[in-house]
């Protein structure tokens, strides 16, 4: 199968879909920070994002090249939570109905911010039942569009514009990155931030941050080719659970990305904790996990400038007042 | 007595004292809401600058003034908090010994992060002694400079340095406010910032923002002349304490400020659990007066531009844990 894979060119062309919708987020510095890593840090706050997180840059691309004659039918879309507030945010904005397949563990707050965009919300057990089954037979039932999490040219051109934005404010600083790294589930976000920066920093070094033992990119890097991560356990980081690369993320991030970092729990618990204290950011865990392994010695990055994305800020009150008095 | 006020140029030459050890904070706007408002509003959130608040910007370009032969003496300053850590961070670039003087009930994470500044901490009793006379004791037995909080010209050119930055992110944009509020303690802040926009925009209408109670500014709008509030009671905006407006910032807000707007500690509360939900922002109690006051109609702010300036984000966690799981 040939895989017709997003470009600059993509990316560029969402950006001008996206201008007039989606918040465009700064680059952020923190003297605490640097003072902690012996590193020069730039933050890409997407939790600042519309919805909460990126997710809502590649659900908009994508939503905005469905064709007029097939809105009335809707979008149909499965998703731990932050997917699912970026499609519903952005079908409400074209007047489409928007079906969500949700876990029924998901946080409170994503199921209710889904339903505050308008979205019609169907849970399912993450531990039993087949969420894709579930999300086609929607589909096929209502002539709904499907708006895939991360396997998708459109979706990725769409997380792109964030790695965009990062290239066109280094450049703006005369600054250069050594390393880029953002928090993975599926591959979309790196994917698109991987094309849209080495485009213009051929030299930069692409990480990729997983909670730890849902490590399958990390794998996946080590043995050139997709490999699914075999915990059935849970994390903290409830954004971050796919259990395999995506096929053309893959493609993209077999290329360009150079290996991949992990934390656990407990270090993201702290980088949640140290977010809300020094950084003055709301950050879930999930969004927080390259912040960790930065935090923890994993990148190597002691006198390099270094991105981190923090990609979203969707946590319940309950789990993050827990995290911020442990730690 | 003729009091020499602080102009656009003492402000324009804060900027350049400060560029290299300030963090410049972006100017964020929030879909949500803009649609909860009605209003079309840009933060400002000085949250995201170091130390965690405005005082920063005031405590540094005021330290940078003292001439080198009375550095070795060091300075002393009395604070509820961010005004300390302000002073504390400048300080210690400076490389001078400090001296705070902080209420008993200042919240942990304020002194705690003061002392992390490496300077000396005094406390004593808000409510039974007289903070300016420890501060004097202390300046006259160690020769030290006093860095008052707020009335003092380099310190209001420090802090207009946040309205210089609004005026240029909003002339690049090619948008001009019909309001612009901040917190108010002193005045110091809102006295830099209304210099700074009025430079740019002549007509834009200055707020000030006060815990109900605590609304020295208003009554002394309204009179004309300082009045003191009469509050001898408790609010969770520890940072907005003052009691009567400075001589010197009174000077510049009777002119340039139009009035003051209160917001009660309840509204001030779902305020921050709203910057936690929706805007992903850490803010403190009184750094959110502004905003709790705009959520709640304070402002006749429907169909126009606002900039609000969340002036602060050091909350102790125990508190902001209890306003975003109770609102």
């Amino acid at each position: 199968m040939t895989i017709s894979l997003p470009t600059i060119t993509d990316i560029d062309a969402a950006a001008k879909v996206l201008a007039p919708y989606a918040v465009r987020t700064p680059l952020l510095t923190s003297p605490a920070l640097d003072a902690l890593t012996g590193a020069r840090v730039f933050l890409k706050p997407e939790v600042l994002q519309r919805t909460g997180s990126f997710k809502f840059r590649g659900s908009f691309n994508k939503i905005s090249s469905i064709p007029e004659s097939k809105r009335a039918s809707g979008v149909v879309a499965f998703s731990s939570g932050n997917h699912a507030q970026g499609v519903a945010a952005a079908a409400q904005i074209f007047g489409m109905p928007a079906v969500i397949v949700m876990p029924e563990d998901s946080p409170a707050t994503k199921i209710a911010r889904t339903k505050g965009y308008g979205a019609e919300v169907v849970l399912y057990d993450r531990y039993k039942e087949d969420r894709e089954a579930i999300a086609r037979d929607i589909q096929e039932k209502r002539g709904a569009t499907l708006v895939p999490p991360f396997d998708d040219p459109k979706i990725i051109a769409g997380q792109g514009t964030a790695g965009r934005e990062i290239a066109e404010d280094l450049l703006a600083l005369g600054v250069t990155p050594d390393i880029v790294s953002a928090p993975v589930s599926g591959g979309g976000l790196i994917a698109g931030i991987a094309i849209a920066t080495r485009a213009k920093f051929p030299n930069v070094t692409l990480m990729t941050a997983e909670p730890d033992g849902f490590d399958d990119h990390a794998r996946s890097f080590a043995s050139g080719k997709r490999e699914a991560h075999s915990n059935t356990g849970k994390t903290i980081c409830d954004a971050l659970m796919a259990t395999i690369p995506g096929e053309i993320t893959f493609a993209v991030n077999s290329k360009l990305v150079s290996r991949g970092v992990t934390a656990t729990d407990a270090e993201v618990g702290k980088a949640v904790a140290f977010a809300f204290r020094e950084l003055k950011l709301v950050v879930e865990p999930g969004g927080a996990v390259p912040l960790a392994a930065l935090m923890h010695g994993r990148m190597d990055a002691k006198g390099k400038t270094v991105v981190i994305v923090l990609s979203g800020g969707n946590v319940d009150a309950d789990l993050f007042a827990q995290l911020i008095e442990q730690n």
